[in-house]
């Protein structure tokens, strides 16, 4: 239903790329630009497109928290970003909800983690799982300034700690600075 | 990741259209048959497709019912079908996922009520809500022997009777005669 959220990664774009690392699994074709758009570029090394969804995990109490902090893309001064790519593994998958869910956040924290950097830390969730011939579960999209760079680095340092992270079977980091 | 399912409405296919009926919004256009396959044929007069997914809502008890009666398609003497595609309001997919379960489990009981029909209900739950430009949530999928097409109705007429059937905002009936 949603429209699509379109990262062509290339020798153009809006974003470009500082540092690109595999975190887990094989990796992505080296690019120098991330252009994060709506339409595929025929001319891009790689493409990758999802949409945003619904919450899947986060319950009321939680939800009122993130609605209080809404997640705002293309601050004037968020000029550094990240384009996290992931995929789950089949035994994540292959748990009923409720086991998922305890994973996540009665032992992980994930929301609980996340929500102590909303303020200078936007973030997008871009969801592939089921598109077909999809490579990722997940894009995961974010965007601070430069000054709150370190504090990003805490936040996925922490969340790479957790056991939710045990079901991460590919990763993949690149490290963006808007194109003025 | 999955392959795709893919249904054709047209002039042909595996299965022959016996009634077809919208039962909340938008209609499809009336077609004698439905082709289920793996991919789009360019003359249908419609097309739908989707993949299977990771489950939504089932907890591990609830997970534990289901998986001692697997869903088995094409079972020799399950030559009556359904397809129903669904399409859920804003609404809905507004909710918290706690909120969500607790419309669709606590106040409906929707797998409950349709784990008492999965010894003569073969069903097949068909995503396509996170695919660009679809026009449905889930493409419902049912097959049965011609003796148990009562059973297959009171399914029907017991889930639709619920508050989760309120979150319903499009429905489509397809009743279906496997060709031999």
């Amino acid at each position: 239903m949603a429209d699509p959220i379109v990262f062509n990664g290339g020798v153009r774009g809006n974003w470009k790329v500082t540092r690109q690392q595999s975190v887990e699994g094989s990796g992505l074709a080296d690019v120098a630009f991330v252009d994060r758009g709506t339409a595929a570029d025929a001319a891009a090394a790689w493409t990758l497109s999802g949409v945003t969804s619904n919450l899947r995990y986060t319950n009321a109490a939680e939800k009122k928290i993130l609605d209080a902090t809404p997640s705002v893309l293309a601050k004037p001064g968020a000029t550094r970003g990240a384009l996290i790519p992931i995929t789950k593994s089949a035994a994540w998958w292959g748990m009923a909800q409720d086991e998922r869910r305890a994973v996540l956040e009665d032992r992980s924290q994930h929301i609980a983690i996340g929500s102590d950097y909303l303020s200078v830390v936007s973030r997008q969730l871009v969801h592939c799982r089921d598109q077909e011939g999809a490579q990722f579960d997940f894009l995961t999209w974010f965007e601070f300034a430069p000054e709150n760079e370190a504090r990003f680095d805490d936040l996925l340092a922490k969340l790479r700690a957790t056991p939710e992270w045990g079901y991460i079977e590919r990763e993949v980091e690149l490290r963006l600075e808007k194109v003025s």
